[in-house]
């Protein structure tokens, strides 16, 4: 388990890589997001993008699963506390593969609780031609290592 | 539909409700965030809350599915650009009754693109007590009404 002490400003690492199917991109778009661009891809702004697109909500939570399986369940986290900024710079397509980044940004211990601290980091998401589809910034609450 | 000339600063839709279900909550979880606090409500986090709580991404994706139902399909929009910010400052649990809302903050025609421009909606979902669960400030590009 790492905790605050064990984490390094400036450390990347590489989360893994997950392929977009085709499936599961409509049927999160049906219950989350049911736009016909995300839906059809007959319709108007689908065609505009060769097929449809995945809602943005379903890229993000693609990079969750992948920043839980390839970080977070390796650190002393007790939760997160707000996203400062989310980007979309690039579509997200059927049989994309997708590898996720995260990057610590800043940690820093809590001045009120003792035991516990923040962590910044920035998550990223790019295609298999190297394009960046996803980009946030995130802060969340990691335990510093108990005392002995 | 409602194009840029149709919105107005300052306005405040009431985009309905949704029933958190243990079984949704617990679906969204095992896909795309898999943390015990979501999962198991024996574990030590999830005991702290008295319950499971929902993945910030599953809630931001039910905000998201009131948005579209309640507002975007209704909206002559191509596509969001981005999250300024998102919050969650209170834990959404099985059987909650949240209720979203949007108010538009901004309307910007687009100094390039003539027949486009962008708006800027503050999203906010509510639970039964009325406690403020999520918050967000996104951005998204809007049609003018054409040129008849």
């Amino acid at each position: 388990m790492l905790y605050l002490e064990d984490l390094a400003v400036g450390t990347v690492i590489d989360l893994g890589t997950v392929v977009v199917r085709r499936e599961a991109l409509l049927a999160f778009s049906r219950s989350f997001d049911p736009q016909p661009i995300h839906l059809d891809a007959t319709s108007e702004l689908a065609r505009r993008h060769g097929d449809i697109i995945a809602s943005g909500w379903h890229t993000g939570a693609m990079w969750m699963r992948l920043y839980v399986d390839g970080f977070l369940s390796d650190v002393a986290n007790i939760g997160g506390l707000a996203v400062e900024q989310m980007q979309f710079p690039t579509p997200v397509k059927p049989d994309d593969q997708l590898n996720g980044y995260v990057e610590v940004l800043e940690l820093r211990p809590s001045e009120r609780k003792l035991d516990r601290g923040t962590i910044t980091n920035r998550g990223t998401l790019r295609n298999q031609r190297a394009e960046t589809v996803f980009v946030q910034v995130s802060r969340a609450r990691v335990l510093k290592r108990p005392v002995a």
